[in-house]
């Protein structure tokens, strides 16, 4: 059995994931500025996570790439990521509605941590088709390591939420960042 | 005519039936911990149906594996089961709704019970790709017997949910585990 | 350029149609019996849809199978088809919320008729593919007069319903069987 | 790494983007023709949007077949112009809402502007993969010229809102058709 209907419906769950994010930002009646700015929360809200599912997509896509085979314990590795990332359009609307309670914003950071873990899992799933070959172990070694990072600082940011909103946000930003910005550079030096 | 655009279609559909029951989970307005625990059915069930739907999907997936080809009777098997994998999102928003009340589990376990019934009707169309196939006859017949045996425990949870909702949940939670488990047994002997 | 990504985008949004219906099968809050059977308009409403739009995808997959490269004309006579199509999930809840109006029922009609219609235009592109075979010219003319025969039943029953909604809901299950019935036979003789 | 799933997770996307925008037609619960004349603006804000995303779908098939790798580059700004397609949904019911207001139309022009820079920034990603192909060169100048010209029509279409929304009207339509009607042409003399 192949990897590519896994891929093919990972694709449709995350484009779907991706997409009625969207619905979440509810539709004002009236148009007056200050309706317009009350939704500023929620949009950013909705930008961080549009970024968050893209970086994952893309990660998603390299490690598929990886596989050799699926197997069982791919699959429903494969299936857990996909039930924690289902959650994030309900967190993204929660945070967005709730942008400086604590408990809003904890809640965002222990799916986003159970996401990250997932990604853990789903990559020790796959680097075991891989163990006769030392560039891959090692490979799988060094992502798995930044990968195991910030699903520590996801950790982190579920309780700091109590302590100050915004450690969480610089959280949220920093580990989306350090994804995305090396692939710009590289994409610069292209 | 091959098998793989229905493959595709199956695939779409059922990526967009498990993604967009996590809209039913309405997020609340508040933050007190009282209106986040009051979700908590929603949520169970949400979870229950994440993974009778993933187990559908695998499933799914190996036996349209085994179809040699895409006839009539196979298309409209498919049709038939995808119709009822649509009515997923519907009584589990139901159920978690009214999570104590007979009825709604038992519609529950009925749209359950259709889905099982409806994957016997498909199987029975693709193992007719292998009648002159003794080792396929056999597959066909062993995993026949387990689907059956399922959808008749969906069935027997439609009436017991009246007796108690307890009963039905166990039903669920058994059949999904019937399925879920080997498969982890499976990965972990890999 | 291939038709396959053609086919992968019509899937994809035929997927999110069929399956988004169900999102407007309101769910009641309470559990009465007089709520489950208020109910029963919509239902049937959607199951109508749902058998509607499975026969439409059924023969869009027979149609673009036959289509030997995508051209500007096939590319907008399906997108054409696919606007058509993405209208079904509002008049299915507007004729279920109202299915005694013969407002209501005309609209979906209508809707209906500008599907058929839509399809007629799309096997016209594609038919012109195939203008140097005699036997395909003879299969494209024969399935296109069928075709207008059901788009001008659906015409039919936008002024019917005024006489008596129940002429229209005949004329939409005798299209629908008379599409779905022959492919039973087909898959029976199989 | 190619770019078939890049292609694939665009169409899921877009397959959802263009469907779920049917879900903000709100279905009215009464059927006198008041109440679904005063649907008109928002039908009419559809059909455009639909037309337009349709557009966008076109041309990014042409624009992605072109492509001959999948680098970081073309990944991120292909995630881009997805985040900004993924707003239509949304100033499309908001303007349908407010169809007579500045401010809705100009959110509704700057989220279309949006969308076409971020197509000259994927055009301009890709045109680099033939750096060393006059022909291609020339193909890809000669198109980003008019991918620019309808970006600054829409940058036009922002402050002319407060001046005239029917200016903008007019500015969405006309760029629409300066798209559509070239193929309609092209597929006449077929």
């Amino acid at each position: 059995m192949g990897t590519n209907r896994i891929e093919a419906f990972s694709d449709g769950v995350i484009a779907v994931i991706i997409t009625i994010m969207v619905l979440e930002l509810k539709v004002p009646r009236d148009t007056t500025l200050t309706s317009l700015r009350s939704l500023a929360p929620q949009f950013l809200s909705y930008v961080l996570s549009f970024l968050v599912v893209a970086i994952m997509w893309v990660n998603h896509h390299h490690l598929l790439h990886a596989a050799r085979h699926a197997d069982a314990r791919l699959l429903w590795s494969n299936n857990n990521l996909l039930f924690w990332m289902s959650l994030v359009p309900f967190v993204t609307a929660y945070m967005g509605n709730n942008d400086r309670d604590p408990r809003a914003v904890a809640l965002y950071g222990l799916v986003l941590f159970s996401c990250g873990s997932s990604f853990s899992i789903l990559r020790a799933a796959i680097s075991r088709h891989h163990r006769d070959n030392e560039e891959m172990v090692l490979y799988h070694h060094r992502t798995q390591v930044k990968n195991l990072f910030s699903a520590a600082l996801y950790a982190a940011s579920v309780p700091l939420a109590f302590v100050d909103v915004r450690i969480s946000f610089f959280i949220f930003a920093f580990v989306a960042l350090s994804y995305f910005l090396p692939e710009r550079k590289l994409a610069e030096s292209n």
